[in-house]
């Protein structure tokens, strides 16, 4: 099966490509500069921009959108997540939390896939903590200071265990599903 | 005359109507709620904005967007100002500048006005650096930390100051010129 993944980010439609691939899913990307939605909501965001690139291409495809909440900065950076590590980075998600004694955060995905017919949802979750400093040198965005539950090492310092338990990889798992026969 | 001022935000309009009403023009608000366009230009977003106000209420309208940018943030908060101030507020923005040797920031407003046949547009810029700390509990947003350029106040210490050379004091003052008989 062949499916297009629009997006303006190479690493996520690697990460995406590799884990479809091994579920003989064929991902080819539909290179696609989009004007987000302003939304607190992911799974608004990422159902108007579905319908845009639905419209642009005419064929199945599929949008992700994440994003890191910290609970300490009231779900900062959110929806805006990639703005913000373009504007504040990693260095300045550290200093927001010095002296935070909560450091919880969770990165959530959602994708959405158009069909043609409708469009449907596929959320993943993956609850963590950020790290006191920035670790490892994988993956990309926040991956070098998200530490998920129940392990020592950031996402950058282990990018297989990343790719096995994180919200992209979880909203991915449920997606490939169904689009079983 | 008479001028519709479509904001949900009331300390503007506050700011706004006793601007005008000193010289003659009567500003009313329009409750205004409007998903803001995602962009970094504030006379997009101001556009944007006054197209759909004129569009709700068909009489002469203008908005105005503001935000703050700062020079070692990469221009954070931007056009996403009012947003970080609800997530991370102006604690926030001084633990990401802890440390930094150049504070400079500058305040922008960009009114777009709707005149029922045209959009025309009137900006204004404020320079100055972002405080220590916050000081001053007058005006509202980033007042406690913003030091006019040439001033030892902030804002918030002194806003008859803020009133008579701010950012939204030179853009009314452009847009009450060119209502002007």
């Amino acid at each position: 099966m062949d499916i297009l993944f629009a997006t303006s980010n190479p690493h996520k439609f690697e990460e995406a490509a590799a884990f479809l691939g091994q579920r003989g899913i064929r991902a080819a990307r539909l290179p696609f500069e989009h004007r987000e939605l302003r939304s607190d909501n992911l799974e608004e965001i990422a159902r108007e921009a579905v319908d845009s690139a639905y419209s642009v291409c005419g064929k199945p495809v599929f949008v992700e959108d994440t994003g890191l909440f910290i609970t300490a900065l009231n779900g900062f950076p959110g929806t805006y997540s990639a703005w913000a590590q373009k504007k504040i980075g990693n260095k300045g998600i550290l200093k927001l939390l010095s002296g935070a004694g909560d450091r919880s955060a969770f990165f959530e995905t959602c994708i959405a896939y158009h069909d043609g017919k409708s469009v449907s949802f596929f959320s993943g979750r993956c609850a963590g903590t950020i790290a006191e400093a920035a670790r490892g040198t994988s993956g990309f965005g926040y991956d070098p200071i998200f530490v998920p539950e129940g392990h020592p090492q950031t996402f950058a310092e282990n990018i297989l265990l990343k790719n096995n338990i994180s919200h992209r990889y979880k909203s991915l798992l449920e997606f490939s599903k169904s689009l079983e026969p």
